[in-house]
C-alpha cells in the first residue's frame, strides 16, 4: 500500500464548506437575477491567458506584478492566471467587437488569483463580479448602474447602506476653484484613503507629496463636502452638471433617493476612472469598507484597440459582504444543507421512506433521505447538526396507520399528521423558515 | 503611446460570448436546483493545489499526468491546476471529515483544467459538475442518485434519452458464468469501448488482449445483454440482487422506468467503479457519448484517510449536452440577451424611458433600455440583433398621449397599449416565448 499524502490545501487558498458555500450560492444567484433584470448578459473567460496580454498595462514595479502567478506552458508559452475581470473584459471587447456589437452590457462572475502575503488575512484565490456597460458615453448608462446598485442591496435584503457618489470633474474642478492645481492624480490617490486613515493621516501625507498647508487645507475641506445627492447638488454650478444628470437619471430608474449620498472624498484610487464614481458603505460595519464600488472610464480597452471604448462600471465584493454578515452576527445559525427537510429511515422501509421524499419533492420541498437504517438518537443528531428544519419519521406504525410523524427541529416538538397533509403542514412551517440577511427563501427550494 | 497588444486567447482555450453563455448558465441553474431538491450541498476547492496531492493517485506515465499544469509558485512550491473534481473531493473529503460529518451529499460545479491536444477539438479548459453521497454504502442512495438523474434530464426538458445501468459484480459473475475469470480490468476497459467502437473492433481487441475466440463470444454475448431495466433483471438469479435493489429504490425516488436500461456493455472504464455503474444517452443524438454518468465505489480517499469512504457519485456533461443541442439546431435561434425587452431612446426622453424600464422590472420583465438616442432604424437593428422579444417605444407623441408602442420583433407588427395595460401585454407576448430545449423560461426573467 501506498504511503498516504497529507490531505491540506495552498497557504491563502480554502475549501468553502456547504455552510458558507450556500450563502455565497445565494448571494451570487440573487446578483444575476438583478443583473438580467437590467439586460447584462453573462460572459466567460479563461483563467489562463497569455502573460503579455494581462500584464500589458501593468508597472513592473507594480505589487500586482509581482503577484501574479505566472509560468511557462507545455508549449512553451508564457502564461499567467488572470488577477481581476477587468484586464481579460478588455482583451475580451476588442477581440469580439464585431460580434458583440455596440453598446455592450455583460457581466462576469469567477476567481481570480493573486498571490499576495496571506499574513495580512488576504486570500489568493478569490471571487469578482462585475458589470459593465461599454460603448456609450450616455449619462443614463451610469444612472442605470447606480440604480442597479441600489435594486442590488435590496435584493440582497441589505437595507441600511449608503451609496456614496461622486465625480472626478467635479472633485478636480472644486481643487482648481481652491487654487489646488499641479499633480492631481498622486493628490487623489491619497484623498482615496481618508475613509481608511481619517483627515490627520492624509493631511500628512498630501504635504509630504508637496502640498503647502493651505492647500492641504483646502484639499480637506473640499472632501469634507458631504450630503443627501438629490438635495446638495441643487445648491452646485454647473461643474456639477453631469453627476445631477447622472443622479437624476438613477432616480428615474428607481434608485433610492435617501441612500445617495454626494460625498466629494470619494475619489477611487485607479487612475482608470474619469468621470462619475461611487463606493457603498454598510451603516452598520462602514469599517469593512466599500461593498460595491465603480465608475465612469473614457477607454477601456487601449491597450488593444485604436478605436475608444467608454463606459461605466461596477464591483460588488461579495466576499467582503459575506464576511460583514459573519462579523454581525448574521449567519450564525446558517444551515449545512439546502434541504429544509429530512426523511428518516427506518429498517426495511427504504422504498417508503424514497416515496415520501418524492412526494415532497413534487410539490416543490428540497428533502434529503437518511440512506441507512441507524439509531434513531443517531439521524435526529444528524439533522440537528446539518439545520435540518423539520425531520419526517415514517416508521412501520405510521405506514400502518396512514399518517407521518413531523419533528419541529426548531421548536422540538412533534406532530402527527395525515399523509395527505403532509406537504400543506411542512409549506406552513417553512414559511417561518426566515434566514437573517440577504437569503429570505423565495421558496422552499432553500435557495431563491 | 506604447504599441498595441494583439488580443487574443490561448490555444484550446476560448471566451464564452452571451449567446452560448447565456444558456450554458439556465443549465447550471436548472443542475443545482435538482441536486438542492435531492439535499446536496454545494463545495468549492481552490483551483491551484499541491501537486503531491493533485497527482498522487496517478500513474507517472498517463496521459493525464503529461497534461497537467503545473509548475513551482511564489514560495518555490510544487503547485498544479485541478485536471478534475474527484481528486480534490477525495482531498476534502479526509481534511474535513469531522467537520463536514457522514454521510456527507455535496454537488460541485467548476472549471478543470488539462493541457490536451486543442487538435482533436478538446479544450484545455472545461467545466465540471459532479455530485457524490459518501459515507454509506446503502443501495438507497445509489437508487436517489439515478432518480436525480431522471429528475434532472426532466428538468433540462430534455425527455427523449436512455439510463442505461449495470452492476460491475453481476458483469464480472456472468463472465465468470461464460468462462472468462482472468485478467478482467483490462476486459472491462475493452468493452468500455463497445458503444463507441462497435463489436468487430472489440473482438479484435479482446483476442489481442489475451482472450480465446470462445471467450471473446462470450464476453461479447454477456455485453448484448439489454433491455428494459426492470422487466430484464426479473428474470435474472441473485447475481442480479444488488442492482434489482438500487433500480427498485430508483423508481421509489422518482425514476421513470422507461428510461432506465439494462446494459451489460456498460462497464465504466475507470478502476475506481465496484458497483452500480450508468451512462445516460441521448436517443437523438447517441453518438455524442453519455451526457451524464457514474457509480458506486468502495473507496473515494484512500489515498490521504484510513478509514474507507464508500460512495456513489454522477457527473453531468454540460458542455457535450450543451454542443449537443447545437448539433441538433436547438440553439439556433438562441438570444445574446437575457432581457426580452428593450426601451428605445428618444432625445430629450432619457428619464421617461428609464421610468418605463423600471416599471417592467418592478413587474418581474427584465428590461433592457438604449442608452443613446441614436436614430430609430439603428437601434431597432440592434434589438434585431440581440434577440429581444419586444421592444418600446415611448417617444414625445406616444408621452403626450399616455400611451406606449410595443414592436412585436418575431411578429414584426406594431400595437400601441395604454400605458397601465403595458406590462400585462408584454407578459401575454413572452408566454410565447419558449425557447427549444432546456430553457423553458420559467418567468420573464429570461432565466429559469
Amino acid at each position: 500500500m501506498a504511503p498516504r499524502i497529507e490531505a491540506r490545501t495552498l497557504k491563502g487558498f480554502s475549501d468553502e464548506l456547504p455552510e458558507r458555500a450556500i450563502v455565497r450560492e445565494r448571494c451570487i444567484e440573487v446578483a444575476k437575477r438583478v443583473f438580467r433584470d437590467f439586460g447584462f448578459a453573462p460572459i466567460e473567460t479563461p483563467a489562463l491567458e497569455y502573460s503579455e496580454v494581462l500584464l500589458g498595462k501593468l508597472d513592473p514595479d507594480s505589487e500586482v506584478q509581482r503577484q501574479i502567478y505566472r509560468f511557462r506552458d507545455h508549449g512553451d508559452r508564457d502564461v499567467a492566471l488572470r488577477f481581476d475581470l477587468t484586464v481579460p473584459f478588455a482583451r475580451f471587447a476588442a477581440q469580439h467587437r464585431q460580434a458583440i456589437g455596440m453598446p455592450f452590457r455583460r457581466y462576469h462572475i469567477g476567481p481570480v488569483w493573486r498571490g499576495e502575503n496571506p499574513q495580512a488575512g488576504r486570500r489568493r484565490e478569490f471571487l469578482q463580479c462585475d458589470i459593465d456597460i461599454i460603448g456609450t458615453a450616455s449619462a443614463a448608462a451610469d444612472g442605470e448602474v447606480l440604480a442597479l446598485v441600489c435594486h442590488l442591496m435590496g435584493a440582497l435584503d441589505v437595507d441600511r447602506y449608503e451609496l456614496r457618489v461622486n465625480d472626478r470633474r467635479l472633485l478636480l474642478s472644486k481643487f482648481a476653484e481652491a487654487g489646488v492645481t499641479a499633480g492631481l492624480e498622486p493628490v487623489l490617490r491619497v484623498v482615496d484613503k481618508l475613509e481608511k486613515q481619517g483627515p490627520v493621516a492624509v493631511a500628512d501625507e498630501l504635504e509630504r507629496i508637496g502640498l503647502s498647508s493651505d492647500a492641504t487645507r483646502a484639499v480637506l475641506d473640499v472632501c469634507a463636502i458631504r450630503g443627501q445627492a438629490v438635495e446638495l447638488l441643487q445648491t452646485l454650478g454647473t461643474e456639477a452638471e453631469h453627476l445631477r444628470e447622472v443622479v437624476d437619471m438613477a432616480v428615474a430608474a428607481g434608485a433610492d433617493p435617501s441612500k445617495l449620498v454626494l460625498d466629494l472624498s470619494i475619489a477611487r484610487g485607479l487612475d482608470y476612472y474619469t468621470g462619475t464614481v461611487f463606493e457603498t458603505f454598510l451603516t452598520d460595519l462602514p469599517a469593512i469598507g466599500s461593498i460595491c464600488s465603480g465608475g465612469r472610464y473614457d477607454d477601456l480597452a487601449a491597450l488593444y484597440a485604436q478605436e475608444p471604448l467608454p463606459g461605466v462600471g461596477a464591483s460588488l465584493g461579495l466576499t467582503r459582504l459575506i464576511d460583514a454578515w459573519e462579523q454581525l452576527g448574521l449567519l450564525a445559525e446558517a444551515p449545512s444543507t439546502p434541504a429544509p427537510v429530512l426523511v428518516l429511515q427506518f429498517a426495511d422501509s427504504a422504498e417508503e421512506s424514497a416515496r415520501v421524499a418524492r412526494r415532497l419533492r413534487d410539490a416543490g420541498i428540497a428533502t434529503e433521505v437518511y440512506p441507512d437504517a441507524k439509531k434513531l438518537a443517531h439521524q435526529l443528531r444528524y439533522a440537528e447538526r446539518k439545520g435540518h428544519r423539520a425531520v419526517i419519521l415514517y416508521g412501520p406504525d405510521e405506514q400502518a396507520r396512514g399518517v407521518v410523524k413531523v419533528r419541529d427541529m426548531r421548536a422540538r416538538s412533534e406532530l402527527t399528521v395525515d399523509q395527505s397533509e403532509l406537504a400543506d403542514h411542512l409549506m406552513e412551517l417553512l414559511r417561518q423558515n426566515r434566514t437573517a440577511v440577504g437569503l429570505t427563501p423565495r421558496s422552499t427550494r432553500g435557495h431563491p
